[in-house]
């Protein structure tokens, strides 16, 4: 009980052998459907039930297979495939009224104390988030309940649809309670931020995730993260889109890469 | 029949309701262990048959629990978990000896077509196949028997351990037997380069590999393959190696990321 909306709107608990219980709730939403990170995060917290002494998801990838119910109650069943010393793999199936809606596979371990960068993508240069612009649901004519929890600022000349003529968004994002990140929060922010080829193509609507895989590297610190994403591979209505996710120190916490759709015509707004 | 023995070597045949035996041969070892993209094409040949319609791996992900057994039978069991119009998502385990080896998560396609590049990352520049150097297994202090299989010339500076000074290894890749690159291989051949932070740590022997994704993009034109693969992000004895696979007219063809261990402390030779 952290009192975070974020804990209690992902918390799961167990319904049975390997079955976790738990509700979709319908803040999270992009329009009408329960954003993935949020679906992911839901998985998630019931794989580290399912992993003791491996909390953190070193790797994880979830496929998309139908979208989620909006407020409504969910089941997820996990097994863990492999329980090793350093780390766990284990997979896990969210249900909804009777369907799978998402599959999810990880390795699941323990990143305390992780503190021995060798290699490490610097930030990219971003103004303060009091000069960045708001993420707003206008520029994607989508309502975006999930703005309720999550304060999103993006690079000034990255938030108009269409503007800066590359598929790139660099931005700022936290909770708007106050919670501070850790590496459930990534699985979330690596899939919250406006759809990079937005840059590109203008208005792109809503962009479905087929699959993406999530890598944390660290524990982040507290504060504001900035997040980066980029398409730089976009073919037969295609793309993957690459992601990097910073913490307040500039230490680069996670990265990621989904495959997702773009539904309508290519067009430059 | 095609008689080229990657398509004799990987072959899968039902055995049963979601069931199919295949066996793992040593020729495609790194070292005494079966290569992680060998043992995922054994499992991606049963996914191809357990979704009617959908040939091509549009995005699948390996976990590896256990080295596989070489000159060994292995049974695969899949699950399809979405049967869709444009993809199916699909399961497998592929076990030796009773025991689960890898377990694969896959959204399945058909590639057939594919024809519409908006955003395409061209190929780096690389001297010809006979201007670079034949993959050793003594830059690694391994055996490879998979050298038998595999024609992999790598450019100059890249192939000796160290020697670079950066994590990128960059190179050509074709089947000994004239064997024609296809989805399948790329799966392979995103696995079976040398370990890029060997050119910055110098030898750093078998680099194993905990949970690879690749993306396919489109079906491979013949002749040789290029390939580059690069690491960035290297902290606690572990990798996050970035691959991209182009084709001989120079189009991207596969995208890769794999979550890896390096072992030895870090060292510069």
């Amino acid at each position: 009980m952290t009192g975070f909306r974020y804990d209690e709107e992902i918390r799961t608990t167990p319904s049975g052998e390997h079955t976790w219980d738990g509700r979709v709730h319908a803040a999270w939403n992009i329009g009408t459907n329960p954003n993935g990170g949020y679906l992911l995060s839901l998985a998630a917290d019931a794989l580290r039930q399912a992993c003791p002494g491996h909390p953190d998801p070193l790797s994880i990838t979830v496929h998309y297979l139908r979208p989620g119910v909006p407020d409504t109650d969910c089941r997820i069943r996990t097994q863990r495939l492999r329980a090793g010393r350093t780390l766990s793999t284990a997979r896990a199936t969210l249900e909804q009224q009777g369907e799978a809606r998402i599959e999810v596979l990880a390795a699941m371990g323990d990143l305390a104390g992780a503190d021995q960068p060798v290699l490490v993508p610097p930030p990219p240069v971003l103004p303060p988030p009091e000069q960045c612009e708001p993420r707003t649901g206008e520029a994607q004519s989508l309502m975006l309940p999930i703005l309720q929890r999550l304060d999103i600022r993006l690079a000034p000349e990255e938030a108009v649809p269409g503007k800066a003529g590359r598929p790139q968004v660099t931005g700022w994002i936290r909770f708007r309670d106050g919670r501070e990140p850790d590496p459930m929060a990534c699985l979330l922010f690596a899939d919250t931020f406006p759809p990079s080829v937005m840059g590109l193509l203008g208005n792109v609507g809503w962009v479905p995730t087929v699959e993406l895989t999530v890598q944390v590297r660290h524990r982040p610190a507290p504060g504001w993260m900035l997040g980066q994403f980029r398409t730089l591979d976009f073919s037969d209505g295609r793309i993957i889109e690459d992601g990097a996710l910073w913490d307040s120190t500039g230490r680069l916490v996670a990265q990621a890469r989904q495959l997702a759709l773009v539904r309508q015509a290519e067009r430059k707004s």
